[in-house]
């Protein structure tokens, strides 16, 4: 069985709204004519577990509905818990139970990323590439050399940075291949580069083939822009043997209503872990997008329920370390962009800034200043705060 | 360029959201190490065209984006103009304007699809298996050859019927297809069935070029939680020579908010035409869902100024003909599910029904019972008014 709790705001008549969805989004109704088939009928019809009221009217219904209704994928089931349903007026999917063994895996997930990377226990970090746009190939491979001797652990385009003529796809992984080998080489370390991989779904899939065999070690995908069908093609690709990237770009349109669409937990969590994302990007609620601590702590349980790694972004600075480390613990990508691109001294001091936050904090307790010798680490606190 | 207008609820900052778009959404900021490529950066940031204040004290903001920034189709446009921004907070994307060569054209549209069917001057009429979950192959069938026989144009498959194992969806084409042969024998009249392509991405492309070579004459997708480029690919694939009707389940999740996501016009009419759909169903302001008639009429324009066939739907029934015509006129596709199915004599009079209703009809003009002499658009009046 799959269970979806919805959520109705107070005044709406939330039984009737659940009893539509059950018989709405599987059979509906049917008459004598198909009498011959009313067991294949009822085996397929959804029904309502429970419903109860919130302290502030609101009123939460859960539907079970058979998963012999749908495909084991993500679309399937969004079609049949939310398709028609959507447009039918008031009502947010809060959360989606499914059974143990729906949808796909991870191929590498949080064990084989820090398998990859070498780097067990400590949180990861990652950058991206800034500007967003209008830097050209040679340009990536200039940033990335800076921080990847810096010591970072990943990087990533930025989502908005497409196959464009300013900076293709294929160029930049050329010019920043070349600075990941000889990284490799001095060094021993991998560092992985999330490629944005885009374009219509057939091309999507080809050109990731084309980036791995020309030595891409990680994917970025755009997911609730290009669809889960596309995410869950990659995952499931034996060729795309490199971990995937989830970034929540559009995420916003489905879940940031009160009460339309689906919650952040469900989208950038559930559904996210169940396509075969390996890492998922996500609003940290220290940061400057309007997350809260319990929204985020949702999506990372559901992630990591999966293996999956949480990658809490947006407005991530050295100085948030304490606190993040007593909220996240160590399974988990610290992702900053300016954070790192815009430290005073550059993008370089930006990562050892980073470091030395993860190396110096004691979890759940701010730095103090005083204490902080002269270093990049200090140079961040006093532009960023901490 | 393209241009996009944004609505922020009165209290919104809108001029100071309207920047954080501009900026944030394409180049984000630089400083003095990326002087050299000022150039390139101010011809890819986006720019506030204007913001008008409504009478309700909401705002609206048109931002013009450079081309150059997106790669000409959904996915691109869609994380540029809303990707991040999406989860900052209040604001609804109410139309998007593009340059005139953006995207895929139908293969078909309203031209080539009167031209498969041979049928000039007239609305179409087309029908949904019914119920939806739970017949077979041979129950498929069966109500073809009702319909068909009829005189039906176009019948479709529920978009929640994937490819399950009580009627998989090679099964139901090779079953209907049969029908449609005799059909064609008997009379020369080609009718099309939408047949649901479903699965991950792969998949779903590779079966719908099987579901072409084994003689599917039109594919149903539910473009929205397959993803835009799904569609775009099958629309530019030359093996999918067939017309592809776009379903809007999950739009929703998307559209249904008042002040979050985007309109059902740039959903359902801009997006869905420019990403290659031959027809588009979304929700007729008569029937059973919450639209209003000039949100209707945005879409049918957005589809119809592409050559897109728009498909009113849901609660559509004979009664609603005269209406229908006045305010869509010829260029539509009635698409009728129970308003069909469930019409007291039967499937094949519910199909007479809607073509007694179009013929008897002066647009406009309700019908008089007492004028109709005992026919099945009598039955259906009886039952579902008009």
């Amino acid at each position: 069985m799959i269970e979806v709790d919805y959520r109705f705001p107070a005044g709406i008549d939330a039984e009737k709204q659940a009893k539509t969805i059950a018989v709405g989004q599987t059979v509906g109704t049917w008459d004598a004519r198909f009498a011959h088939r009313e067991e294949a009928f009822r085996d397929r019809l959804g029904k309502v577990v429970s419903i109860k009221t919130q302290s502030d009217g609101s009123n939460i219904a859960t539907i079970a509905f058979p998963r012999a209704n749908v495909e084991g994928d993500i679309a399937s089931l969004l079609t049949m818990i939310f398709g028609k349903y959507s447009m039918a007026g008031v009502g947010k999917i809060l959360a989606v139970r499914l059974p143990e063994d729906y949808g796909i895996r991870p191929k590498f997930g949080i064990a084989g990323i820090r398998n990859r990377l070498q780097v067990g226990d400590r949180p990861l970090v990652m950058a991206i590439f800034k500007p967003a746009l209008g830097l050209n190939a040679e340009d990536h491979a200039g940033i990335l050399q800076e921080v990847a001797s810096a010591g970072l652990d990943i990087i990533k385009d930025d989502e908005i940075l497409g196959d464009l003529e300013v900076a293709p796809t294929s160029d930049r992984l050329r010019a920043c291949r070349r600075v990941l080998d000889t990284i490799y080489q001095e060094t021993g370390r991998t560092v992985l580069y999330a490629v944005n991989v885009t374009g219509r779904a057939d091309r999507l899939l080809e050109r990731s083939r084309y980036l791995v065999r020309n030595g891409a070690n990680a994917l970025l995908l755009n997911v609730l822009t290009y669809g889960f069908s596309v995410l869950e093609a990659l995952a499931a690709d034996p060729e795309i043997d490199i971990p995937i990237f989830a970034h929540p770009a559009f995420a916003g349109a489905m879940c940031a209503a009160p009460d339309f669409g689906l919650s952040y937990a469900v989208v950038l969590g559930t559904l996210m872990a169940r396509a075969g994302a390996d890492a998922v990007l996500y609003p940290a609620h220290y940061g400057s997008l309007p997350f809260s601590a319990a929204e985020e702590a949702q999506i990372r349980e559901e992630l990591r329920s999966r293996g999956v790694f949480p990658v809490p972004s947006a407005g991530i600075h050295p100085g948030i370390v304490p606190q993040a480390l007593a909220d996240y613990g160590n399974d988990v990508i610290l992702n900053a962009g300016t954070g790192i691109m815009d430290h005073p001294d550059g993008a370089a001091a930006g990562v050892r800034a980073f470091f030395e936050a993860i190396d110096l904090s004691t979890p759940g307790q701010p730095f103090n200043l005083d204490r902080i010798p002269p270093s990049p680490l200090r140079v961040a606190l006093e532009k960023w705060g901490g």
